[in-house]
């Protein structure tokens, strides 16, 4: 069966769609800025489900997922549509005030309007398409094919802490009910914070060159990069920023497959000078490894030598 | 239980949200454009049945609706975003790419681009989200808000057909074994043509004072727009330019309910200068009656008098 990266790829091509492929489509604006926009779409008991989260917390994640696409542009987020089919028993809640209450006070913090969407009901399943635009400088936008041989690759954010949330919620563990270490996780995967602070610094010091948002897992938002600027890359196992309480919860071997594979982290994988980039010295990006010409893809290098990384991510919920 | 309306009246109110409310949302362009934004929800076994139409009617629906949203705010579409979640057995057949096509088709006769969206897994039903957006001159989109008391009602395309063309659908009836007059009322449900070329002569004319799609039905979008400019409106049963195939396969009564009350036609509905738009004569364009100072509703005139005529649209797929 194809792939969903297959599918698009696969309409962009017959179609010639120049504008697909990466976090946001890069739009004109208003002369002075370009306009980006995305669109997330989630689906209950594929991407997320009820009895894991309350309501305010799916709000904030089915916002949080597109600021990041935004963010990973180089974007100031502005406006929002939202979509929403929801049955019947959640129309009878207050569920979908809660939801709004969550989606707004996230909204609020990023200083974003909703304008629009569309409300609906379905028969059994909630879904949800969540639709971000900002801004960006005319021509600025961080697109994933500026990679270029010789950059640094960096990471801003840590990995691996929600793909370990999400094992905990398989388990049966709960917020309500977690231990410390364990609400980490929890919350890395329920309520992600997208980099915006970064991402603002990024661009306004014209640092990177390419970037793309850590949504599907390292291994495979490193090979979307890869892919679309036509460059390989090698990344060291002992520089990855893996989630803390990650490795004090699971085995070591477990760790680095949920920090190389597990998605929806929304830290903020990019490239550019490394130099720059590391006298910067910016609080909460770690520099991981290093673009190279060769296009075979990707090498982890660990204390046991050097090894090609598959792409592996995208099993998240 | 809330109705959709009364929801979305809801979160406008509670956060303030100015800019819900009509077709399409309205921003800032490039200075000499406003942009308009409008999101439709598309949900298997509520708003379509799989079995009822090709897969590039389908498409070619999803389009549709969301492009009467613009034309219905003056707009001139320029790109869109298509968010699907589909289930793994039209992932294994050619649904998809057929879908695409359809939209694809449409697309090109209107100049619209795509420019990315969301391509999901869903458990078991298919999901679209359809956004559009195009570009209106400044400070000209036609809102529901601009009616006037004096104003005359207006309406470019039929009414009915696609109600009844849903009837036929729910008895059995289907476009492949369908007679001309079956067709004709098939068509207009599963492959509905929005307003194009009589928004662009309202528009470049600045003939219209408000105006808005007949998506949920006459009696529904007329009070909408009745509400948002605190009027009320008189229309003429005789004037309404009822589907001709409608009236030849359904009895008066019936026929009459469905124009009034069944939706997703897709006519424009606006406001405006009656004698200058009568005298401007457009084919296509009827007019079914006058904006009054009365608030107190919409009263519908035939030849047994006058009565107060309720919203009952919004019954539609």
């Amino acid at each position: 069966m194809v792939t969903e990266f297959e599918f698009i790829h696969g309409i962009k091509e017959r179609w010639a769609l120049n504008r697909i492929g990466d976090d946001c489509a890069v739009l004109p604006g208003d002369g002075q800025n370009d306009l980006v926009i995305t669109a997330d779409l989630l689906i209950e008991d594929v991407d997320f489900r009820l009895g894991w989260m309350t309501p305010e917390l799916l709000g904030h994640k089915a916002l949080a997922v597109s600021l990041s696409d935004i963010a990973a542009m180089g974007g100031r987020p502005a406006w929002a549509l939202l979509s929403i089919g929801a049955p019947g028993s959640l129309w009878e809640s207050d569920f979908l005030n809660q939801f709004y209450s969550g989606w707004h006070e996230l909204a609020a913090n990023w200083g974003v309007e909703l304008v629009g969407g569309d409300v609906s009901r379905s028969p059994d399943r909630l879904v949800i398409d969540s639709i971000v635009s900002g801004h960006v400088a005319t021509g600025r936008a961080l697109r994933r094919s500026g990679a270029k041989p010789g950059d640094g690759i960096f990471l801003a954010g840590n990995i691996g802490g929600a793909a370990g949330g999400l094992r905990l919620l398989e388990t049966g563990k709960r917020l309500a009910t977690a231990f410390p270490d364990e609400e980490i996780l929890l919350l890395n995967q329920l309520q992600p914070q997208p980099q915006r602070l970064i991402a603002n610094l990024l661009q306004e010091q014209q640092l990177a060159h390419s970037a793309i948002d850590v949504s599907d897992g390292l291994s495979s938002d490193l090979s979307h990069l890869c892919d679309a600027s036509g460059v390989g890359a090698e990344i060291f196992a002992d520089k990855l920023p893996i989630e803390p309480a990650l490795t004090l919860l699971f085995p070591p071997d477990e760790s680095m497959d949920l920090a190389l594979n597990g998605g929806e982290d929304f830290a903020l994988l990019f490239t550019g000078d490394e130099r720059k980039i590391c006298d910067a010295n910016i609080a909460g990006v770690r520099h991981i490894g290093h673009v190279t010409a060769n296009t075979a893809g990707i090498r982890l290098i660990d204390a046991s030598g050097s090894r090609l990384l598959a792409p592996l991510g995208y099993r998240h919920f």
